[in-house]
C-alpha cells in the first residue's frame, strides 16, 4: 500500500494516481477515448541450437526448472487459474522461492483462490511483493488491511492479456500447470486426470513470458493434441505427481438456482430479452455459471425451442447446461473460457463445436476487435450498482477487496448487458448514490433487473421503447434505489476507509479506472 | 540484381554480400553457430475502438481494401500459397497496385507458382521491385537473367517465419485468401468450395503484419471454425466470387510412381530405414507428395503392418495415403503443413487426429525448439548433391533458379535425412565436386539413395555400422560419382553465370549461406 500526495482525477471523476508500482500509468480517459500508439512487447528471440533437437525439454523438479529460468529478486511469475480452488503448483513455486531466500517477487495469477491463502505468509515476509491480479478472500482482506507491501492491480481477463501484449507487465517466468503434455511443452487442458477444460488463461504468458515452464502430471508422447499451448513457446517441462484437485477443479455442483427471489430475477431477465427482441434465429449470450445465469439460460432454451429457432453461438464458461444446448441443436457454437465441470470438459474433448478460447481471441482489448463486443446480451453480476448505472464487482460496501474482476469489464461491451442483482443484500441497499469502487462504466450497463423492478439505462431509449406497455416492472432506477431504501431503513453506510491505496483498478485499455483504499478495520 | 564490389567469405566457402537490398545480413556461420540476441518484431498496438464493435470488416472490394490499409510505395505485400496453382488473388492485389501507379513493392509470398507469371510484368514496368521468396518456373527464370530490379531473398517455410518474427521482414499488408471466413476475418481453410487445408503459411502474416486483409468467396456467420486465422489480427474482410480455382488448388492427381527406377530407389529407401533400425514402434517420418516419397510410404506401410506396430505421427503435405495410413491405424496424428488433394482436406475437416501446422510449430528455428529435429526420417529431393553431401534444391545444373526452398532446409534437422534421388537427370550426374547453390550443408544430409547403389554421410558412422553386412549396395559418394560420370561421359559442364548477384538463399536463422549469379543465356 502507499500514501500518495498528489492524486490526479480521472475521466470517471475518481482520483487516482499516475504512478504504480514505481511504474507511470495512466488515468483512466473514457469508453474507446485512450489510444495506444506504442508497440507490442516484444520478447527476446530464441534459437533451436539452444534447446534439445530430441524435443526433451524434461528436467528433474519444479525448483530445477526454475533454477534454470534463473529465479531471482524481483521477477515476476505468473500462474494461470484453470484448476480453481484445485491448484496445486502455485504455491509450491512460492515456497521454493522463500526456501531459496528470494524476495521482493511480484505473482502475476490469471486469478488467485482461497486455496491460495497460504500466499499470505510470503506476502508477509517480503517474497512476495505484491500480487497483480485477482484477490478473492482471505488474499483480498490481507491486502485490503493495508498488509501488502506493493499495490495490487486488478485487470480484467482482456486486461491481464493487453497488459501482457504491450508489455505493461514483462512476465520473467511463466508456470503453466498442464492436465496433459509431452516432452516438447504442447499442453492441453482436456486430456488426464486432472483435466480442467481450455488453457486460454495461459496462453499470453506462454507467448510473451521470457521463461515458460508447464508442469504436468500425465506426459503423453509428442504430439500432445490438441496442443493449446504451443511447446514452441516453453523452455522446460517438469513431470510431478499430481497437477491439481480434480474435485476441486470442477465442482460438478453447480446447479441452476432454487431460490423463489433469484427465479423471479432469472425469468424476468428472460422475458425483458425476449420483449426487448435480443432472441432472434442465430442470436448470441453469454452468461455466467451461477444459479441466476444458469436459470436464465433454462428460460432461453424453452423459448428456442418453442419458437424452433437456435442461438449462434453461447460464450461461457460452460457446464453441464450449455452443453445440452449444443447437443440438443439449440446453440451452433459453444465459445467457451473456462469449464466448470465434467461435463464441460468432455463436450470440450469430444465435439469440434465446443471451441476453447484465449482472453486473446474473447477479450483483449488492444486487439482488431474482439468477440465480447458482439455478443447480444451478457449477464453479469455485480456487488454494488449506482445511479448512474455504474457498477462494482471487487469490493463489499464495508470496502473489502474481495473479488477479481474476471471477464466482466469485457463482457460490458456486449450489445446488451443485463445485471440481474438483487436489491439488497444483508439488510444493505445494493443500489447506492455512488459506488465504492467503480469497476465498469454506467454508459456500458443497459439494465438492471432486480426482485422489484427493471431499470433501463436512459442512455438506451431503444430499449425503453421496445419495452413501453409491457408487463414487466419497469421502473427508474432512482425508484428501485427508493423502494430498497425503505426497506433497509436508509442509505447504505459508507466504508470506513483510510487514505492509503492499497489497489488499483485497471480499465480493460489499461488505464487507471479506480483504486482500492485500505479498510480501518478496528 | 546487382554487381557487388565487396563479398565475404561465410563459413561454407561461399562469397556472399554483407547486404540485400539496402539492409544489413549476415553471412552464414555453420549449423547452430549464430545466436541471435535481438527482440522479435514488435507491431503497432491496436485498439477495439478503431474496429468496428459488431465486428463486421466488410469493405466492398480489395481496391478499397488495400486503400485503406494505405497501400503505397515501397511496401512489402504478402500472400500465402495455399492456392497453389489455383491462386487469383495475389495477382490481383498487384493489378490494383499498378492500376493506381503505385512503384517499388516488394512481394513476399510464401511460395510462387506458374500461375503468378504475369508478375513479370510488374517487375518489369517498376511496380514490384523484388520477390522475397520462392520463384518458380517462369519467375526464376526471369530473375535469373538478371531482369528483376531487386535482388531475390530465398527463405525456406521456417525461415519465412523466423523473418517475419524477427522483424528482418515488416510485411506492411498481408492479403490472406481463405476458403471460409466471417465478417470479423476469423478464417479456415477446411470449408467451402475452394478448401485447401490449413493455412498456416499465413499464420505469421496474420500476427506481425501491420494490416491484414482476408479474402474469401464463402462468408459464413461468426463464429468461422475452425479459425485457423484469428479474426482478432485481421483489419478487413472482401467477399469475391472466386477466390481459388479448386482444380487446380488439389490435383488429385498425385499418385504412386510407376517408374521401374523411382520405385526401386523407394524401396531400397524403405528397406535402408528398415536396416538402420528408423522403423519402430512409434516412430516419425516425412516424406513429400511426389512419387517416389509416396512410394516410400507405402513400403513403410507394408513394414508397419507386417510387424503391428504403428507410427506416432507422420509429416505431411498430405494426400490420400497418409489419410489411408491414418484411418487404418498405422499411424496416430497427422500433423500437415498442406495438403494436396481433396482426401486430405477432408481428413483435416473431419479427424481430429489430422492436425494442421503452421511453420511457427513446424519448422521455425528461432523458437524454443520446433517439431522438423524430432521427426525419425525425412525423406527430401535435391536437384545436386555434391561429394561433400551439401545439396542444393532452387537452381539447376544450368545455374537457373527454378525452385523454392519450401520446408526443405528446416526437415533437414530431422534425425536422419535422406535424399532418394536418380543418378543423373538429362545425361547429367547429379553428383557434382561442388553444387552450383548451396542450400543444405552436408553435415545435416545422411544418406543419398540412387537407382545404383546408396552412400552413407562419413560423419555418420552409427548408420554405416548399422548397414555393415547388408545386401543393400552401399557405396561412397566418390563411387556414385564416379559411376554417373562413366555413364554419362564426364563431369557436369558448370553453367555460364555473371558476376551479378540476382538472389539471396538465406539459411534457417536468417544468415545468408549462398547467392544465385546471372545466367548469361545468350
Amino acid at each position: 500500500m502507499k500514501k500518495y500526495d498528489n492524486l490526479v482525477m480521472n475521466a470517471a471523476g475518481r482520483l487516482v494516481p499516475g504512478e504504480l508500482n514505481g511504474k507511470q500509468v495512466i488515468p483512466y480517459m473514457g469508453v474507446g477515448k485512450f489510444i495506444p500508439d506504442g508497440r507490442k512487447y516484444a520478447p527476446p528471440i530464441s534459437s533451436c541450437a539452444n534447446y534439445p533437437s530430441d524435443g526433451n525439454k524434461i528436467v528433474g523438479s519444479l525448483r530445477e526448472a526454475l533454477e534454470k529460468c534463473g529465479l531471482s529478486d524481483g521477477m515476476t511469475l505468473s500462474n494461470h487459474h484453470h484448476f480453481r480452488n484445485g491448484d496445486l503448483i502455485a504455491i509450491q513455486v512460492f515456497d521454493i522461492a522463500k526456501e531459496k531466500g528470494i524476495k521482493d517477487l511480484v505473482w502475476f495469477p490469471s486469478a488467485s483462490f482461497p486455496v491460495q491463502e497460504p500466499m499470505t505468509k510470503y506476502l508477509e515476509d517480503g517474497t512476495i511483493n505484491r500480487i497483480e491480479g485477482s484477490m478473492n478472500g482471505a488474499l483480498g482482506r490481507f491486502c485490503s488491511e493495508g498488509k501488502m507491501k506493493g499495490i495490487g492491480v486488478l485487470r480484467s481477463h482482456g486486461g491481464r492479456y493487453q497488459a501482457i501484449q504491450d508489455g505493461d507487465v514483462v512476465i520473467d517466468i511463466a508456470i503453466i500447470a498442464a492436465p496433459s503434455a509431452d516432452a516438447f511443452g504442447n499442453a492441453n487442458g482436456v486430456n488426464g486426470p486432472a483435466a480442467c477444460g481450455p488453457l486460454g488463461f495461459a496462453l499470453g504468458d506462454s507467448q510473451y513470458a521470457h521463461k515458460v515452464i508447464v508442469v504436468t502430471d500425465n506426459l503423453v508422447p509428442f504430439p500432445c493434441i490438441p496442443w493449446q499451448i504451443h511447446g514452441n513457446n516453453v523452455d522446460y517441462v517438469v513431470l510431478v505427481d499430481k497437477v491439481g484437485l480434480p474435485e476441486k477443479i470442477v465442482s460438478g455442483t453447480t446447479e441452476i438456482t432454487k431460490s423463489p427471489d433469484r427465479l423471479m430475477i432469472a425469468e424476468m431477465t428472460a422475458q425483458f430479452c425476449d420483449e426487448a427482441s435480443i432472441i432472434y434465429d442465430g442470436f448470441s449470450f453469454q452468461a455466467g455459471a451461477g444459479g441466476t445465469a444458469l436459470s436464465i439460460g433454462i428460460y432461453f432454451s424453452e423459448i428456442l425451442r418453442k419458437r424452433k429457432i437456435k442461438a449462434r453461438f453461447l460464450r461461457g464458461g460452460s457446464n453441464k447446461y450449455p452443453v445440452q444446448m449444443l447437443e440438443e441443436g439449440l446453440v451452433d457454437y459453444i465459445l467457451d473460457g473456462q469449464t466448470f465441470d465434467l461435463e464441460g470438459v468432455r463436450s470440450m474433448r469430444e465435439d469440434p463445436r465446443h471451441v476453447d478460447t484465449s482472453p486473446f481471441t474473447s477479450y483483449n482489448y488492444h486487439g482488431k476487435g474482439n468477440f465480447a463486443s458482439m455478443v447480444d446480451v451478457a449477464i453479469l453480476g455485480a456487488t454494488e450498482v449506482d445511479v448512474n448505472f455504474n457498477a462494482n464487482v471487487v469490493t463489499h460496501s464495508d470496502g473489502y477487496l474481495l473479488h477479481g474482476i474476471g471477464g466482466w469489464q469485457n463482457c460490458l461491451f456486449s450489445k446488451c448487458t443485463i445485471l440481474p442483482i438483487p436489491l439488497f443484500r444483508d439488510r444493505m441497499p445494493v443500489i447506492r448514490d455512488k459506488v465504492t469502487t467503480l469497476c465498469g462504466p454506467g454508459e456500458l450497463i443497459d439494465v438492471i433487473v432486480t426482485e422489484r423492478g427493471i431499470a433501463i439505462n436512459p442512455l438506451r431509449t431503444d430499449l425503453i421503447d421496445k419495452l413501453k406497455g409491457s408487463a414487466l416492472p419497469v421502473k427508474t432506477i432512482h425508484q428501485l434505489q427508493k423502494e430498497a431504501e425503505e426497506i433497509c431503513g436508509g442509505k447504505p453506510a459508507n466504508p470506513r476507509l483510510g487514505e492509503e491505496i492499497v489497489a488499483a483498478v485497471k480499465w480493460v485499455d489499461g488505464t487507471v479506472i479506480d483504486v482500492v483504499r485500505r479498510v480501518i478495520s478496528e
